[in-house]
């Protein structure tokens, strides 16, 4: 068989993305879907139906991480593996992880039907909470396979209100295994990820296919300032120490330094202000600072330089200041040959593709660190995830499985 | 006997404000004292205990303002009225509002143990809640009185957690009086407020006592923008609708305004941002704008020049914009011929003083609405109140009582 030539079923693939929507459906089109929670379990439970449908072997780890396996002619050979996350934001859309997790399904479904024998194993996973979105952190189950938490730690991780611990809830969903939660229970050869963008940067090149060379390092920074809470009324303008305003002109360098530099995204996200009152002036301000580059260096330097240029604001406000580094994660360069393998399997099949950067952290950021990996990009309209109208034209769904697929039957019948 | 060489007993005075300063302290030599709540009342039992001892007939209205009387000579000529307010906020200082309420009663025992005999009556008062500290709004009881709110709507006002109602709470600390809160039951000659300045002016020119014109305007609104919530990491820093960033030049066009039209303070106090997440754009931002002025007209227009701006930046940041005017009270001069006194009793006394605004609100803001009022500023220490540090050195307290103490008795003995 000509394996260039065989192609998904997009109709069988929106059918099964589309039940998949129905599982945890938020009025707006969206989803409710969080990790160890009674949607999950339904979810999870149709995708075990499906994996064994499929002809699949399935474990599930300690994690609740599900692998369902297809047996290759030679065993002792590292498997092929792809596959990304079944849980959502609360809420999330319909295709940020799922259609990682089905569309895997889909390549497997396709490889079943036809009869291909495989050299290599082939598994298609469902990792556990990489959202993160009810249970923080995010890329829990994929973080513990990899080894960088224990997976001891994640089960005493509290829900957003505090009141449950992901352990015990993974257990009354029934998702909690026996199966050790490691990379080093499995030879894997390479991994794929099927992925939405998260950004508007394929649509707006009209590129059908992305192929990141890996993931932006990730600079967190906490900035905190004090100022002088004196009544409005009263306190003439001159000699005021606004901390709001302060923070306000520091949120303003962000963004300067940031286009200025290029190569770079700097943002303000979060802001807290004290007392935070109308008639008060602000005496308090936290606010935060994420900077992502695929040049840590250049990172480095501009947080340099709004640092330098937060202090002279400081001093000019009379509101002093500190800054924390709350968290820094080095850019994570994918497989050189598995990148490049994606955009020729695009190519073959006709399809547009370029080669760009994840800004966000997947599950392959946790995969890549024990295996060789790669990740395919699909189109999100206007650049939207993590919110309800998130959305990826089927085409464009059908693009991407077509791309895996043809990726894992070249990488899975490589000896 | 000349009034002109009368002084008040300046250690009684310290000694009573020491007093007061033990109901309700916090560890930070500041006060709880929060209207309607068990530490009022314990501070109001006292007070009553000293209008007494001061020889007054005490009233107590539905409000549970407190008015203690000195009758005069001639009982159908109009009283003189002088007072504050003893409540705090949460927490306060020492000194706002108790300065009045205590500097009132110091006159009162000075009036009392000299054997005065004046010709008007003479009333020093407790107005209920002007802190609004734990039950909102502020001005609650002076502003009953004056007829701007009725006694049943402020009954029903909820405290902060919204677990009680005013009126149950002045009831059991046993404070809801059956005398009718309104101006018309009284004959009100003459009004004066003794108060810290709240603001550093006074301080910062040297000067020993203030003598406010009136009460600066105050003009509230909100400013609500729409931003896009994409995920930082993948989305380009050229095309993005930052909500939070737009708010932060729109803060500093405020007080770029404020301080090119001069005579004015413009502030934002408020902001809430919403997802409020480090690594989401921010995707709605609602701050809020105080602009305070002797001058409405001059108000509105730095309003309307600030629109103009905010305007162009929503714009140029694609974050749609909709402001709202939250609240509107026009400047309010108080009469001017007991202001002019306030200064020349001032000089009579040897004391240094000046003309100037009042730029926060006060139980004279309401008073003055139904009679002739005036108010006596005293330094504020760095300017600070409705904070635990508030502080106006003792001396200060005493000159501003010896004002008042002469405002009082020429006022009281025209006829």
């Amino acid at each position: 068989m000509d394996f260039n030539n065989l192609r998904i079923n997009g109709k069988r693939l929106r059918e099964t993305i589309e039940t998949s929507a129905g599982i945890g459906a938020t009025p707006n089109k969206g989803l409710i879907r969080c990790a160890a929670t009674p949607e999950d379990k339904i979810g999870r439970d149709l995708l075990l139906k499906w994996y064994k449908e499929a002809g699949c072997e399935v474990t599930i780890d300690e994690m609740g991480n599900m692998f369902a396996v297809r047996p290759g002619k030679n065993r002792e050979l590292g498997a092929v593996l792809t596959g990304s996350h079944f849980d959502t934001q609360k809420p999330g859309g319909r295709f940020d992880g799922i259609l990682g997790v089905l569309g895997a399904l889909e390549v497997m479904r396709t490889i079943q039907e036809n009869n291909i024998e495989l050299e290599r194993d082939f598994i298609i996973t469902n990792w556990t909470n990489e959202e993160g979105g009810w249970f923080a952190p995010a890329c829990m189950g994929s973080g513990v396979w990899a080894g960088n938490h224990s997976k001891e730690w994640a089960y005493e991780r509290k829900d957003r209100d505090g009141k449950t611990v992901f352990g015990e809830e993974l257990e009354k969903i029934g998702y909690k295994g026996t199966f050790p939660c490691s990379y080093k229970e499995w030879n894997i050869y390479a991994a794929y990820e099927l992925h939405i963008e998260q950004g508007p940067q394929l649509e707006q090149a009209g590129i059908q296919i992305g192929a990141p060379k890996g993931i932006l390092c990730l600079h967190w920074y906490d900035v905190y300032l004090e100022g002088t809470a004196n009544q409005v009324g009263p306190t003439p303008m001159v000699g005021r120490n606004d901390a709001l305003l302060a923070a306000s002109e520091m949120n303003i360098v962000v963004n300067k330094v940031a286009h200025q530099m290029g190569n770079m995204v700097g943002t303000v996200g979060e802001i807290q202000n004290y007392p935070n009152s109308r008639n008060i002036i602000p005496s308090k301000v936290h606010f935060t600072v994420d900077i992502r580059s695929w040049d840590d260096e250049h990172a480095v330097k501009a947080w340099k330089m709004m640092k330098k240029e937060f202090e002279v604001i400081a001093e000019r406000r009379g509101c002093p200041i500190r800054t924390e580094e709350f968290w820094k994660v080095a850019h994570a360069p994918f497989d050189q040959e598995l990148n490049d393998r994606v955009v020729e399997s695009a190519e073959a099949l006709g399809l547009s593709a370029m080669k760009m950067y994840s800004g966000a952290g997947h599950d392959m950021s946790e995969v890549n660190q024990v295996t060789r990996g790669a990740m395919i990009f699909v189109p999100s309209i206007d650049g939207r995830s993590h919110v309800e109208v998130e959305e990826t034209p089927y085409e464009d769904c059908e693009n991407g499985v077509n791309v895996l697929l043809q990726c894992v039957l070249k990488t899975a019948d490589e000896v």
